[in-house]
C-alpha cells in the first residue's frame, strides 16, 4: 500500500449475499466501486465486472470518500473496522453501516466514530438481496441530515426507495427491529398453522392460497389500527379482544389436541387475557400495545 | 304457531353483526329470508327490509328448507338448536353452521345431526362482515358433496368466493383455525412491534407504512415456502433459520431492554433454537413445521 489516493466513489466492505448485491448495484449504476471481504475470493466476480480489489480493509476504505459496510452484525463490523490501521484510514471519511443489529449498537458505533473523527450514518435494508438495484429495494437511513444529503446521490444509485428517518442514529435500526418483529412472529405463526393443517390432513399447498389471502388483509389491517394506538382509543372497530381471545383458545385447543405445542399462541393469548382481566375486553387487540408499554 | 309451512328459501339464526350481514346479503339478492335471534329486537331492521320474523327458533327453522346458523361458537349453536322442539323442526331439513369453532365441534354436530335426521353442512367465513354480499367475501364449506351442490344456489347468493373443501365435515373449521392461527399470531406481533417502536420514539402512524410493506411481502413468502414443507426439503432458499434466530434474539434484546416483555418472540426463538440444536441451522424456518409435527 503506497499512499491513500481515492480511486473510487464508494467502498463496499463485506461481500456476503447482501454485500455482493450492493456492490453489484453500484457497478450497474456506473459508480466506481472498491470491494473487500475478510474471506478472500468473494471479490473475484465483482472485480471481473470492474470493481477495484484491495489487499487490506484499510486500503479498501482509503480508496473512497464513502464506505458502506454490510456484514452479519455489529460484532462483525467492529472486528473489521476498529483495528487502529482501519480507524486511521477511515478518519475524515464517511462510514455507512447497513448491517442489521439493535439500535444501541448503532448508537455505540456513532460514539466511537465521533471520537475517531469519522462521519457516520446508520441504515437498514428492509428487502431481500434480489430487490437491490431494483425499484423494490427498501432502505432506511438515520444520522446527521447534511451527511445523508451529501452522500445521497451515491446511495440512490442502489435503486429502490430510500427514507431518511432523522438525526437519531438508532432510528433505522429501531424501525428494522420493529418490522422484523412483525415478520418473524407472522412467519412462526404460519409455520405453526402449517403443522396444525398437516395434522388435519391439509397440505401446505392446499392452505397456501388461503394463507395468501390472510397475508393480503394484514397490510390494510396494520394501517387501519395504527391510529387507534396513537390516539389511545383502542376501539377495535367492533372486533373486541374478548373475541380474539376465544379464537386464540380455539387455536390452542386444536393444536394441543394433535400434540402440537402452542407456546407462541399461548403467549399471545396470555396478553389478551391480561387485557380482559383489567376490564378492557370490549376494546380492540390494540389495547395490548398499552399493556406491553406500561412500566 | 300453526303448522310448518315453508314460507322462505333460507332461515338465518343468530343476528349478531355477521348474522345480520348474511341475512342482509340474502335479502339484497332477492332470496326470501326468515330471521331469528335469541335476544329480541335484532330483527327489526331486517323485517323492515322484507325479512320474515319468527316468534320462536322452531318456527324460524320450519319456515325454510335451509337454515344458516351463525352465532358466537358451537356451545351457543347447541343451546339454540338442540332443544327437542327445534331438533324436531329441523328434521328432514338442511342445517349449515357458519359459526366459528374447532373442527371436533363440527364433527360432533354432524354426528348429532345424523342421529336426528338432519342434513348437515359445515362452513367458515374467512372475511369481515363488511365483505358479505360483495366479491370480497370468502366462504369455506365442507360436508356431503351432493348436499353442498343442492344448496349452492342459495349460498352463492351471499356473494364472494365459495370453496368446497370435501366430505370431511371438520375441514372448513380446520382451515379456519389454521388461518386464524396466522392472523392472530401476526396481529400480536404487530402489537408488540408497535410497543417496541413507541419505546424508541416511533409512532404507530410512522411505522404503519413500513408495516404495510411487511404485510405485502407475507403473501408471496407464504406461497413460496409452502412447497418446501410439502416436499420436506426445508431449504430456506438462502435464508437459514440460524439467521432468523439471531434476528429474533435482536428483537427480544431490544424489547426487554425497554422493559417490554417478549414472550411471543421468546417462544418463537425457542422453536428456532431447537431446530438449530438438532443440527438443522442451515435449513429454512420451514423446518419448524417438521419439529412441531413430530410426535
Amino acid at each position: 500500500m503506497s499512499s491513500y489516493v481515492e480511486q473510487s466513489a464508494v467502498t463496499v466492505v463485506g461481500l456476503g449475499p447482501m454485500g455482493r448485491a450492493l456492490a453489484s448495484a453500484f457497478l450497474d449504476a456506473g459508480v466506481r466501486t472498491t470491494v473487500w471481504n475478510r474471506t478472500p475470493g468473494r471479490d473475484t466476480e465483482l472485480i471481473a465486472r470492474g470493481a477495484l480489489g484491495a489487499r487490506t480493509v484499510e486500503e479498501a476504505v482509503a480508496a473512497s470518500p464513502l464506505t458502506v459496510v454490510c456484514v452479519v452484525n455489529y460484532d462483525a463490523s467492529d472486528a473489521v473496522l476498529r483495528p487502529d490501521a482501519v480507524t486511521a484510514a477511515l478518519k475524515g471519511r464517511t462510514l455507512v453501516n447497513l448491517s442489521a443489529d439493535i439500535p444501541d449498537r448503532a448508537r455505540d458505533t456513532a460514539r466511537w466514530a465521533a471520537e475517531q473523527g469519522i462521519a457516520y450514518l446508520d441504515g437498514a435494508i428492509m428487502s431481500p438481496t434480489t430487490t437491490i438495484g431494483t425499484p423494490q429495494g427498501v432502505f432506511l437511513h438515520s444520522g446527521p441530515a447534511e451527511l445523508y444529503e451529501r452522500h445521497r446521490p451515491v446511495l440512490d444509485a442502489l435503486g429502490g426507495s430510500h427514507t431518511y428517518l432523522g438525526e437519531d442514529i438508532g432510528r433505522a435500526a429501531a424501525y428494522d427491529i420493529a418490522l422484523l418483529d412483525i415478520f418473524w412472529t407472522a412467519m412462526t405463526g404460519y409455520m405453526h398453522a402449517l403443522a396444525v393443517a398437516k395434522a388435519e390432513g391439509i397440505t401446505a399447498r392446499e392452505l397456501a392460497p388461503f394463507a395468501e389471502g390472510i397475508g393480503a388483509i394484514m397490510a390494510p389491517v396494520f394501517a387501519e389500527t395504527a391510529g387507534e394506538v396513537d390516539d389511545a382509543t383502542f376501539s377495535g372497530e367492533g372486533n373486541p379482544i374478548s373475541s380474539a381471545a376465544s379464537t386464540m383458545a380455539h387455536v390452542i385447543h386444536t393444536s394441543e389436541a394433535h400434540g402440537i405445542e402452542a407456546g407462541v399462541m399461548r403467549a399471545a393469548e396470555g396478553l389478551a387475557r391480561r387485557v380482559i382481566a383489567e376490564g378492557h375486553g370490549a376494546d380492540g387487540a390494540t389495547r395490548m400495545v398499552e399493556l406491553l408499554s406500561r412500566r
